[in-house]
């Protein structure tokens, strides 16, 4: 099904990503898979094509888009390269940045936004806790006011980018006693005191990004990086959902489909009992099964972006994407590996390696059991 | 996730449709169940407002709407209703009919279509052979010219429509050696001499519509009762099948959702344990699946309405619709029951019909498999 | 994979069982369904034939066996013809019998299980009521004390054998204040003045069987009518449970693998385009899934079988054995109607009867969500 | 549902199994891991335990336990360690030493038994050829007859072992002409002139395990390295395959109730919105699925072992479990991971390694599809 939510903008948008992927990024990914990270060439480089500021308005460094396609064209060029790529671009681009660019102070945003746009000051977003995952009433990490400044203690697990981070948007607890709603947003550079990373978390898959624990100890900043309202760190968070889950959605369905266009073309190559395995009836329906799978998902992302584009995507909607894709993207994955045979289990295969990098999309962003348990809310159940 | 393809045009519309069926359907239609027939009354009132030639040009009786979106809105509020007037009125007007518009001759035309549209002519379309299903190559049913006329000897099973149906578009086979192009459609008047109809098929569901066996024993027809061209009835079938496939992807997932509101609303009601059942978090993860598969699916065929309203829509992508529809409708109505408990069980619960009705849809229209193969083959396997 | 539980004395069992099956009921199960009843000759002939007593003792004109494998090979033949007659059988001899044997009074064994064996005295049990399926500590028929008698008022609904019954040995709260634990079981005979039937219900499948609603007005009955102890119904009715569930599983089992024996036949003989159906990589793969399915679950139930007859099957093994079974059970039958094509879809194939017939067996005996409750509450959850 | 397959003997055996590995393996098999390679000191003192040799009789060195489920016992404690300690000492000692214990000669199992007991003689098994799977007819590696040697050449890949193997069983073409009736089994010693291994594999999972590819360049072996008939390789094979198969089950299954067991132990501890996670409903019928899921299949396995112990299990039975058992240990560990939310994707939690372990088990050992088609090919389809 021909998707019809690109225009020739679009397009010509898309074709200068990939040329920038195939130029500069895909001969040295396997490099950054050794490395365990995406080095800050690949943010430089990308920030100089202009792939870094898609939303964020000229003045500040930015491309000024004003049209989440783009966003969206990003999103899926990368995640075809790997999973990694697109989802630390996610962190840094799509989630991470609107945050300042929507409620950033005019001083915040001329302090930083041009760092973000350039590649200079990478960004994350540190929401998830050791003790909690998806229980924001229950956040741990504090900032107690003495005298101007706020003094910041606690940790963050789990945090894309965090490794090599210059600075991240750290949800805090200012008032314990009013839960959910008692949460700041801190941006926190990574040079100041007290400060400090855990080692890379090792992970199952998405060897490229750097993701690790980050600790706070007795750091003081002052109001000016208070990101929004103080206390209004939940809302704030809330407000930013549809677009996250819309993004990681894209990633999701973008990722799964490459592999299932190269896994195609394997079936079609590999001889087995005298035939290409593809042709067997059981790999041929279970194709045919998995591409309209991916069809059907497709349509409802596109739908998505469409109504995000217009303002009107909810964060209910959004979570009904977020869950699906990552659903289809690992079940796409796992038939692909399958029908690799032998192949499907060594990591020089990107299709082993794309099993492996998928398995996170079902936990994070909001785990796909909250997922349901937020649409089933608003079901009114 | 608010549809997107219908104006107020198709709102009102279906306003016209509801009233229609609210004050001349819904009342009768356990009578229609009990009789194991929709009565010539509703195909004429339906005829008297216009809902049976929505693609018959004025001049032959119809609307000639031009817009496949009223189709779509009248398939789904009948099959809001139930299953079995959504497929009757789709056999009648949305895939019958379109063959009398498209490939019939002016005199046909004028013979026939206005009774199409008045309800006087109802339709029913025969391809099925007791022999075999979806394999046209094997078609029995022949016609042999003997003089001006033909004669055709042959049977067809699992007509929808096929006890009361006053004309059929049928398949026979004109040339025994060309297989598949071999075949040729023929319009058969139920008056025509050698016609016969078996008893009406004891179904699994949709007991409201009449299924039967017809048989052929010498009907004698002139070349005035071809439809389209003589050994060109396989290809004038394939043209059809975007629409089928789209017009029973419409249906079933109409026809699911409806079930499903309903669901969600007994679940809410229905208490167990002194809460109400849907709160459980069984059930209200259950619904949530269930919801966003309804509403993933709906924007994949939303974008079929489109594209076939552009004339665009492939029959391989109105397969995908096809089976995916009718696996999910059928996912979806199997849960309805067990939230249901003992009373899904019970026929005068309408969930309890809907799961009955459904289990047709994954079989007819051309198999799932037959589906899967198609596919298939379209990704060069 | 053979079956090892079963010697050949139970095998001598199972072919009189089958010649008396193939002599007096399946040519006559046709006239069962179109009457939706098993008439008393069914009950007599089988009473006659030692079918009905097998867990009586030989004093109260039984068999008693005293191996549950005689049971379970009944269970499973009659199963095999279709599953009303499973079912039927079942909760008159398999799960109410018991109660009178282990909690009655030499007075009410003597009185009534004469009459259980010979087929003169038809039982049914009486727990679920119009307004909570699994919930007995909301259950609303009262028993009050008046002088010598208990006055009993309420309604049950889905009692098998309920139109038919003559002995209704029913869950009645004695203690309200007291939950589940002031539930009392009382032998209701059908001719006590104060008691009546709602219409048949008219169910999805199993049309042989007489399921139907019991009115309780006033009916006084003295203490002899009470089985076990006075509030102890409760505890009574969860040691019957695992033979309840058991019963169930080895039905359900017995009765998908005897359709899936006749698929796979089906599929051998029919042919589409040039081969039996069966040998497409599509239908060999799936019936070999489904045997597998199968064969795993029947070793899991044959373990649960020797374990009942050591006295050791736990309620919660019992639990795992009903839900998986009925579970397995409808899987295998969707997927045989669809191997059927249309046939599939018509009630004169035994297909089609056996998948509306299986629906329910997901649902009564404790659903397959009260039973996922219980395993995991027995995991310390 | 408590096992009943062992008796005494076989717990004493177990505990002694257990015993060793937690005093000489758990400490290191994170050290295992990172060298990616289980070190000869495990299998020298596992040889001293007399765990590598149950299958050898007494006077080559071994146990001659003559009772498979002391091999049972073997792999299920060595499966709940790690998914690689079960498949290499599979390979080892359940898969591979048999081919030498039955079909070798006098003075083959004088020459090698003993050091397959004491460890001293590692064993691998060559079947799979880069250039296919499970096409033995296409086998490509040769054996040509030059004067009294046998001079073989071609290669070899996921050879399980392969990079430390002393001595590997080798299917070799020594009939081009005869398709699989013209395979014989080689003992190819490693250091044999002209045979090279690859690198180790670099893989999803089972890190432990040194999988390679291995090189036959001009090797020169004579008569006395066949092992069995001439030619008899395929049916010497395929005698194997219940055995063969079985094992694998038995650790698939070991290894994932393992871990379902530490999941639900961590579902106990963790902590979300105040409450423990398992007891959040979804989670509860989750675990109780998983649970039944487990026991359910250990019934058929526990089935297989019994009858495989009277010699009668056959390869189709032995096919079922195999295919079964990994698609179940698959399923619950995809589960497991989620169940531990964002540290179900930390390497350093056992779940996630038994997640990526698991993934190969339905792919090797005849892919799930081959077990598939072998199981249709039974039913005679």
């Amino acid at each position: 099904m021909k998707r019809e939510i690109y225009d020739e903008d679009h397009e010509a948008f898309r074709a200068s990503v990939r040329e920038f992927l195939e130029r500069s990024v895909i001969p040295n990914v396997e490099q950054y898979a050794e490395n365990k990270a995406i080095p800050r060439e690949f943010w430089l480089e990308a920030g100089k094509q202009g792939f870094l500021g898609l939303e964020i308005p000229e003045e500040y460094g930015g491309a000024g888009a004003g049209d989440y396609r783009f966003n969206a064209v990003m999103a899926e060029e990368l995640s075809k390269v790997n999973a990694a790529l697109g989802s630390c671009w996610g962190i840094h681009a799509d989630i991470t940045a609107p945050y300042l660019v929507e409620l950033g102070t005019e001083e915040q945003k001329h302090r930083w936004l041009p760092g973000v746009a350039s590649g200079e000051i990478l960004l994350a977003i540190g929401m998830t806790e050791p003790s909690g995952g998806s229980d924001l009433a229950a956040l741990k990490t504090t900032a107690v006011k003495d005298g101007d400044d706020w003094v910041i203690n606690g940790s963050k697990t789990f945090i894309t980018n965090g490794y090599s981070a210059d600075l991240v948007i750290t949800a805090v607890r200012t008032s314990p006693e009013k839960k959910a709603r008692g949460i700041t947003l801190f941006a926190i550079p990574a040079d100041a005191p007290g400060f400090s990373r855990g080692r890379k978390l090792d992970k199952v898959g998405q060897d490229e990004s750097d993701t690790a624990e980050l600790f706070f100890e007795n750091i003081r900043l002052s109001d000016e990086h208070i990101v929004g309202e103080l206390d209004g760190g939940f809302i704030h968070m809330m407000q930013k959902l549809p677009q996250e889950r819309l993004g990681c959605a894209l990633s999701n369905l973008a990722h799964a489909k490459q592999i299932l266009d190269e896994t195609l073309q394997y079936t079609k190559e590999r001889q087995a009992f005298g035939v290409p395995i593809g042709t067997f009836q059981h790999s041929k329906f279970l194709l045919a099964e998995l591409y309209t799978q991916a069809e059907v998902t497709q349509a409802y992302l596109d739908q998505c972006v469409v109504a995000h584009d217009k303002g009107e995507l909810t964060p209910v909607d959004a979570a009904k994407a977020k869950w699906w894709s990552s659903q289809v993207q690992n079940e796409i994955l796992d038939h692909c590996v399958q029908l690799h045979g032998g192949y499907g289990f060594m990591n020089e295969y990107r299709v082993a390696r794309a099993w492996r990098d998928a398995r996170v999309s079902k936990i994070w962003a909001g785990s796909n059991e909250i997922m349901k348990e937020l649409i089933g809310r608003d079901l009114g159940l």
